[in-house]
């Protein structure tokens, strides 16, 4: 395992324990059910808003898609990372503990900024899923220091990094009421950013970047496939868990069907056109393909269209694969940036085009599409931002994308 | 990996460019959202049909099913055929591309025929079960190709099967107005001859076939496995995607789960008898434990009743066992069919088995069992089709084997 | 595979086919769908019910929690074994044969004891989840005898396991009328001990139980981490799949959640600190970071709150770790208990506290906390036991603790 240092035989046992007795009293103090989850908060519930059936607890509009969050964040990202066969072990297991350690304190901080009532947090199932996201983030950020970094640092970039998240989450949805349901700018943008950040800091001269070419390189490829595809299978779930009840869920799913099934075939392509005598790059394959996902992130849940949806899947897989075959060692000979894992192939850049993506989206809504009563529901142009115009919106878009930039590249260092 | 020929280099790449560039023009001029997943649309189907819970909406009646149903086409189908340790990453990611090509023409194929309204397609989360299923059947015909076809050829292959597909369920659900739910006919027959047809005009006498004794088998097993086991789990899933919200999804899945235990039991029993020694056969294990969900396909949702269900495991079990040992060297020896995959005895039989299994609990239908209503409802006893009776249900039923049979032994060549 | 006596040639092959040519039989006279599942009765519910959305169909409650619940039995029992490398496809293989073979004689004896009307047995969604819990107690008893048991053994072992299994659960949940949702004392602490109390009756002095360091044991890990994480992320599934809908569902989830995600830390904490030189011992990462999810099966439906669910997934991966560096040895070199995958640690010990924090729970249960109306609810003070106290609630809870030890302990030697 990764562990050469020896801040395994103290710190991280005295870490790991500290940090869950902090948990367990914070959570004793802060934390309770939400209204669905409480016994008496849900007959209360059902009382005052006259609710007749169990079936329209948000347990069951949210949970299937919770379960498929919730294989990417551990199978998907865990087994993605065993390409990198020195580090296949490692790789699923220290993701598990950054995950595991990860989603509490997002449940925190999450819900100090989004269901703090009466001096309470109050969790539900989109607390969980939520906690997820924010933890997805850290595991892409994972995947550009993986190798350089000891599993205390790695369990202290998480604490940061999932403060952050929550930070710069509230400031694009709550401040600039900006729509982000598939975390194109919160997940991805930030995550990958970040990430680099560290590992520029982080930069170690000799380190054996490439991939070993060693006898169990083919198992370790399977491996790495099953990572790949229950994050590419499970995406148009990420997409779609957060969106509002009915429609835009169903939305968000089928756009995000769309973008991945174009983006397999333009990252062949271009792996192929790439690659001497035309033979497919194995992580091209592992990695490219799943960048459609990630750019319609922010607009799956509005009207792009399966035919838009194609466009931005085609045009990620040719990006995030020419980003590996030429943006890769650029960054690590001339920025001395060293992407374990090629983060900002497949969530900065697509990550960046799903903000556009999303900005111009919303800037092109209208009522002839969405209706009058559609258009205030998709983009909540209620309460304060009940003047908001659909070309205003998408301005606000393109702010939450340079701030989330911005707090990447300025939390990285701190 | 698989490419050895020189069209990886051009050819290769410009098929899947040119592709999907005709796929974003034909998605722009004819695909939509259906009413359920448009904004606009959802807001005016609730009002019109009085709808007031978004849990109504079909994608809560269907997601999760798509999600299984997904699982099994890109992990199922592609780990499965891991078994062939020289095709290993090959097989997962030939089967990875061909899906994801194969989904996009499927989507606009299927519902051309089905959803086709004033000069437009419209999509929803059944078009995507119904894109999967289409290709599900490119993936049994996949088995019997793979190591003999070049990446471009399987492209093709794909894209005229997917046509065909579509057309002979088309004769079938629309025509003949068949039942076929989880696809004994549709999917696994048609699927499994077509494929059959191709790999022996594509004969090569000296295909080394047989499984490679190398090192790594062990792994190799533990792999096809991962595949064995999620089809196997998520076959209720498969069975019961489309059936009618309510008792017949619920009813397709218990018959789908009892006939699968059954087929494991006598998969076992038949693998220990004819093997020396009594040891288990790992390839048997690994596919003939799956035919009983292929042979509940067309008859699930029906009153099959797990009794029945059982039954049918029972025998499929022994048929695709006996297949492996027998069938197969024979239809290579005598008929120069190589089937690399063995799909005649997982999918081949078992789907005719299926379509018979369907015509005759159709044809066994009565008022007694299913109720006035419910045996119109059961098998759409409406419109053009309010004369039938079951025994005529079951004598279309019948045609419909017949029709699926042929247009695979038929397309194949051409 | 595992197979080296005489009894693959011709008994297996028999047991299998008798007992499934008896399970045709039993069905066919026994087994009939429930009203959600029958055409005919789902008309009628919804008419005498006044049911007017096929989503009251207790198959959209249930059936995402089931297909969980399915992967874990079979991928995640099956997979989480292999970390033992001599029986890595063995493992698997007889998980899958025993699972297949046990959930028919389950549906049957469960069916007997729950849902036996009229002279038959109905069986619907929650049928197929009770079987594959009842399934779930004979796959961790598996785990202690794995590598000293033939085949069929482990068939006549299922057999009877699921039968103890039923009265057993029939005893706590109608007689004793105890609550035990995710199944701490029935499926835990009865399927360790059992399995425990069978291991030392087949006690072989001289297997070879320590892990072989050979070549693979790196690939050999990573597909039991496989194991390890369907178990963990769809335990939240498990511990919520028969509870009441609505709000009971959801709170399990939560609960199971947080418990889990502790218990991660303090297995990390404790196998780092036992450890010469600070390094994790994998066995621990893929077996007690599970002992969370034991642990808060009974209570997770309760109010047990986030906060009680931290400390005692806290508590778990301690007690859990401990067990596998010091108790694990003692077992065996001083009670001559050869427990193969320790499972006692995981199962029995962490099942043992999950009745201990279930009785502790109900018997601090308020109407303060539950209201009038949820205190009722959530133990079902009704009929006979209306006259039921919180507190009597915990004597009882207690008692089934009791009584699922005593089975167990009785039931293995028989």
């Amino acid at each position: 395992m990764m562990a050469r240092n020896t801040d395994m035989r103290w710190r991280l046992p005295l870490v790991c324990l500290l940090w869950e007795l902090a948990m367990i009293i914070l959570f004793g103090v802060f934390v309770r059910f939400n209204a669905e989850s409480d016994i008496a908060g849900w007959e209360k519930a059902k009382q005052e808003k006259n609710i007749t059936s169990d079936a329209e607890n948000d347990f069951y509009f949210r949970y299937p898609s919770f379960q498929d969050v919730h294989v990417m964040i551990f199978v998907g990202f865990g087994f993605l990372m065993t390409f990198l066969q020195r580090y296949g072990f490692g790789a699923v297991a220290f993701n598990f503990l950054l995950a595991a350690f990860g989603i509490q304190w997002a449940l925190l901080v999450q819900g100090w900024f989004h269901t703090f009532e009466n001096g309470k947090i109050l969790i539900g199932v989109e607390s969980m899923i939520g906690a997820d996201f924010c933890v997805g983030s850290v595991c892409i950020a994972f995947g550009a220091v993986l190798g350089k970094i000891s599993p205390v640092q790695l369990l202290i970039m998480t604490l940061f990094q999932v403060t952050l998240f929550s930070v710069n989450e509230y400031i694009l949805l709550d401040l600039l009421h900006v729509k982000d349901a598939g975390g194109s700018m919160t997940i991805h943008t930030f995550g990958a950013y970040f990430g680099l950040v560290v590992t520029a800091i982080l930069y170690r001269p000799n380190l054996e970047q490439t991939k070993d070419k060693q006898g169990s390189v083919y198992h370790s490829d399977l491996f790495s496939m099953i990572g790949t595809l229950f994050l590419w299978m499970y995406w148009p779930s990420f997409n779609s868990a957060i969106s509002d009840h009915g429609d835009a869920q169903h939305r968000a799913a089928i756009n995000t069907y769309c973008s991945l099934a174009a983006c397999v075939l333009t990252t062949v392509a271009f792996s192929s056109l790439l690659q001497k005598k035309g033979k497919l790059n194995m992580v091209h394959i592992q990695n490219a393909t799943l960048a459609g996902g990630v750019a319609v992130g922010t607009a799956a849940e509005m009207m792009l269209t399966a035919y838009g949806s194609l466009i931005v899947g085609f045009i990620c897989g040719i990006v995030s694969t020419v980003g590996f075959v030429y943006f890769t060692p650029f960054l690590e000979s001339k920025l001395r940036i060293q992407d374990t894992c090629g983060i900002h192939n497949l969530h900065g850049m697509p990550g960046l085009i799903g903000g556009i993506v999303g900005a111009v989206t919303a800037a092109a809504a209208t009522e002839g599409v969405y209706g009058k009563e559609g258009l205030i529901r998709a983009f909540d142009f209620t309460g304060d931002f009940s003047h908001r115009t659909p070309s205003v919106q998408g301005g606000f878009q393109a702010a939450g994308i340079a701030v989330s930039l911005g707090m990447a590249l300025a939390g990285g260092p701190s």
